[in-house]
């Protein structure tokens, strides 16, 4: 074995790992807990001026991804043997949620297509089975940096990564809250001291008081967390958001 | 001036540009239309060990970023001059969205503050007024790849950087629907064929097509955009989702 196998497919290879390979990313890929493995797309282009995209059929602006390019990229990846999931950066995807990031650190890997210009031929989605994910309600100039958040997610919590740091059972998501506020030392900075509770050294109270202002917050900034966490619906699966 | 003024504090300054450094964003920079000034949040340590980290009062696990230290870097980036909005990348902060990505590049830039560690002293992001946002409800292992994000999404929308690939109008969430599918060449791929309407000619129909592909997308997969839109609260405002 050799880690979680994440296969990245991209017109611009040169990304990759640019900010995995620093810090906590950066070491556990040293350290082989996880391979990442980079394919340009383009290297399976069959014309001579290695096209990998073409005019909308329809028109309309931009550019499509072609899809015996990419489909002939993913096939690719998939034959290194190891059956992992297919999934496609766009902004017409599912929410990534902290849900289906646990999901995908319990299996084998990732093949992650990273779209650009207009986006992928929708015939490559369905023939080749693409999971298409999203980040948010916002439009990247195209699916690497995306690529790298949902790798990113991943990476840290794979055995043995966040090591004694880990801290996950306390972080926003995992029980449907969005996390209390943190203070460290000084005591006092600015004229603003740490919150009393915090240095009480009284454990029940600080626990109560973390609590109430993780729901605090939670209502205040993310109604939706907060009102499908009331009707019972806490687990933030996929698609929730 | 420098056109859009973006500046990053981190403790990973050299996970910058990364990603920024290639393809539209890294022509936009070369071009000059953005300028990247990346502050390493270490340097304004105060103590032999350059620490920019603490204990979290009243207990628990990881480390808090320390507010003095925080605050000077972020001080020093106001130094520059123009008033710029203050972000920190944070999973308890409120969705980005396009809307304020929109906002975002109509005004002079912003100053993005990377979390790292169980996240920053909470009296920092008072009295500095920054501005909590969070790219999705994924936790991440800092706020680094977050700020990437926010910084592609932003750039892509300057003047002159799409030109004449510009196609902002028909995107996904421009409208409050996720985008139609696409299709390029070759008109039948592994005995696809290209739906019959986008090769008809008929630019009425293809354009009824694609508004009920739209819709049709938004409602199997994002029941909340689609209900937003149908209660009329289609601006897709901060907060919203």
């Amino acid at each position: 074995m050799n880690g979680w196998q994440a296969t990245v497919l991209t017109i611009y290879p040169g990304m990759f790992p640019g900010p995995l390979g620093h810090a906590l990313a950066g070491r556990a890929l040293e350290a082989g807990r996880w391979r990442l493995d980079v394919i340009d797309i383009r290297a399976f282009a069959t014309d001579r001026h290695r096209s990998v995209d073409d005019t909308p059929a329809g028109g309309g602006p931009g550019m499509v991804m072609k899809p015996d390019v990419v489909a002939a990229a993913i096939d690719a990846a998939a034959a290194g043997g190891i059956d992992r999931p297919r999934l496609l950066l766009t902004p017409r995807g599912r929410p990534l949620t902290q849900a289906r990031v646990r999901e995908l650190v319990e299996g084998p890997g990732a093949v992650l297509v990273c779209g650009r210009f207009e986006g992928v031929d929708e015939r490559v989605v369905e023939a080749r089975a693409l999971e298409e994910v999203s980040i948010g309600d916002f439009v990247l100039s195209g699916g690497e940096i995306a690529a790298m958040v949902l790798l990113d997610a991943c990476v840290r919590l794979l055995p043995g990564v966040m090591g004694a740091q880990a801290s996950g059972s306390e972080e926003s998501f995992e029980n449907g809250l969005l996390e209390y506020p943190h203070y460290t030392r000084p005591q006092v900075w600015e004229g603003r001291p740490i919150p009393e509770v915090l240095v009480s050294g009284d454990h029940g109270r600080i626990a109560r008081w973390r609590r109430a202002e993780a729901e605090r917050i939670t209502r205040e900034r993310r109604p939706d967390l907060w009102a499908a966490r009331a009707g019972g619906r806490i687990d933030n699966s996929q698609g929730f958001k």
